[in-house]
């Protein structure tokens, strides 16, 4: 039996969340917003991955944008959670960027400790049985796999990518046969009857050392600019801000399009029956049973299946159905849920009107 | 041919406009709102029934609550109006007390005019056709007619009263063969095929003493506490205070029921083609042509007949049909043109909750 593996969490909140407009905004994306719960998805995330009897988690990490970096240090202490350091991305150079800055950062000041990168604006109900695919699967990444954590397809979404399991590596834990990308509602349908396609969730384990041997053979530039940001990185406090030049210089790129289609080192932890979801437009809030207490800001008579969330103003509807109702205090949605997807094309004309304050 | 009739203009402006919420307020409800233009209903109707060429009508009279008699001449004041008075109602009382203050009032101080009592919140586009015939109807008020002015039904509305026309008393005046209450479809049908019944818009032309008359004979109760209550009045410049005991002893009713359904006295006007609209509801200013110039405030995408009214909030709509949105800085609604009547509903609910800020 192996000793237990220390794992550091690295949270990344460098999310826009723009589907969830007119509530996510630029200065506060929808891993900020307490949406479902008094606590914010960021916070929910921090805790989800706090140490305990069942895993020897590290202070985490955070790597997010400049813009936010105070209210990461209020959510936090809100929470009583110390980070280990707020990294701050001069600019977005996407997921694969993070990862290696991640690892590095892990390599040079927790040396042997796993990774565990994860996105800050996924909701997990069940933290207890997502904690246990990932006690599993350290056992695995520990011996150099690149884990990624599959969830079991509760309907034939077309939104999201899918992982092919293959031959099971150990118990909980398989090879990756194959990844796809956003299937056709048909393709979905055949994932979900067949057992074997499970929702991407944008979450990895893996050993430092590992990930970065992958993304110097399969993307030097960004190990090298990311690896160079780190350590020209400067550091205020809690606050480590990567080399803004060298950051620029690093290729913006998906982890799973820069590495995880490429290594031969990719597993798949699970099917993960957590409760998962990306709250990736507003119906998910709608789905969610956490969304059942009534809102003295709110009237809605003769109304079906109308989501209607508000920070501030009051909310009357009427005779409406499967409606979305988003309001604050500059701004009001009113969309249809089968058009949920499509909140971004606002967001979009409000760009294209030079209309940042509701941004 | 008698000499041209002077003619009192009295502006009713006690109406609650609760079907516009949220926009329509206690404090400022709709007839003050500039809903459809630059200037509000009122204004309009101040503006609609000032001097010129063809009618000698007199400096207003506004009768209206105290709560909003600063708002009141804030908004003459805009249009450059000085009023005869604002005469304030210590409470309300229903029309037929204001029938009686308002003919009361036009005896006292102007001797030898007419009175023409509007609602201030109506529309009514083509002025110059509205003034016509009054004009006409002068002539017939002068001999002691009580006149009303009857619209030609543009639909089989039930919501609206309808007045029958009988024998011709002059050209464009008739007898009332009778009043007709909210009618059913089929009869409201009925009566826009038949071509004899019209909307009772509750505007009144009538000389003082045959309205004086008519109330002593079957309201004496409203004529006399009325009176009194104009007689022990007290004046702080343009401001008329009624006596609030006396004013609070007169019994509350329409002019409608207590006069216009008993007099012999009873003519209609008509019919009155000038654009002519109550309105209602948010769906009269859906049906109005003033209702097409953009809104910056307003992105609506793939929307199909939506009615989207905001006061400053940035309003975004998608893929939606049929939809009264209204946004204030406080509230928000979202109804089917459909419901457009319902409205008042929520508001009931508010007061039910003791909501009376949103009111």
């Amino acid at each position: 039996m192996t000793a237990r593996a220390t794992i550091q969490p690295v949270i990344m909140s460098g999310g826009s969340g723009t589907r969830l407009w007119p509530m996510s905004r630029t200065a506060r994306p929808k891993q900020f917003l307490k949406l479902l719960r008094d606590r914010s998805l960021f916070q929910e995330t921090v805790l989800r991955l706090a140490p305990g009897d069942d895993i020897d988690f590290l202070p985490p990490l955070i790597i997010a944008g400049a813009a936010h970096a105070t209210l990461i240090a209020a959510q936090l202490a809100e929470i009583g959670v110390a980070p280990a350091a707020i990294v701050i991305e001069p600019m977005a150079r996407n997921t694969a960027a993070v990862a290696a800055v991640a690892g590095a950062w892990t390599a040079g000041r927790r040396p042997g400790a796993l990774t565990l990168l994860a996105p800050a604006d996924h909701l997990i109900t069940n933290a207890a049985a997502f904690r246990a695919h990932v006690a599993n699967a350290a056992a695995a990444a520990s011996k150099g796999a690149i884990v990624t954590f599959g969830v079991r397809p509760s309907e034939a979404h077309t939104g999201y990518g899918y992982i092919e399991a293959g031959a099971p590596v150990i118990a909980g834990v398989a090879e990756v046969a194959a990844f796809r990308e956003k299937p056709d509602r048909q393709t979905a349908e055949h994932y979900v009857k067949g057992g074997r396609h499970f929702w991407n969730a944008g979450i990895f384990l893996f050993s430092p050392e590992a990930m970065a041997g992958e993304l110097e053979a399969f993307a030097p530039a960004i190990a090298r600019e990311a690896a160079a940001a780190l350590d020209e990185s400067t550091t205020d406090g809690a606050v480590c801000r990567l080399d803004p030049a060298r950051f620029a210089a690093c290729p913006a790129d998906s982890i799973d399009y820069a590495v995880m289609e490429k290594t031969a080192r990719a597993a798949v932890a699970g099917p993960v029956d957590a409760g998962w979801s990306d709250i990736g437009a507003w119906t998910a809030l709608a789905d969610s049973e956490a969304n059942d207490k009534a809102d003295p800001r709110v009237v809605a008579l003769d109304c079906d299946g109308v989501l209607i969330r508000t920070d501030g103003p009051f909310v009357g509807a009427i005779g409406v159905s499967d409606l979305i109702i988003v309001a604050t205090g500059d701004a009001v949605l009113v969309a249809p849920k089968s058009r949920a997807q499509d909140v971004k094309k606002i967001v979009d004309e409000l760009k294209a009107r030079g209309r940042g304050e509701l941004l």
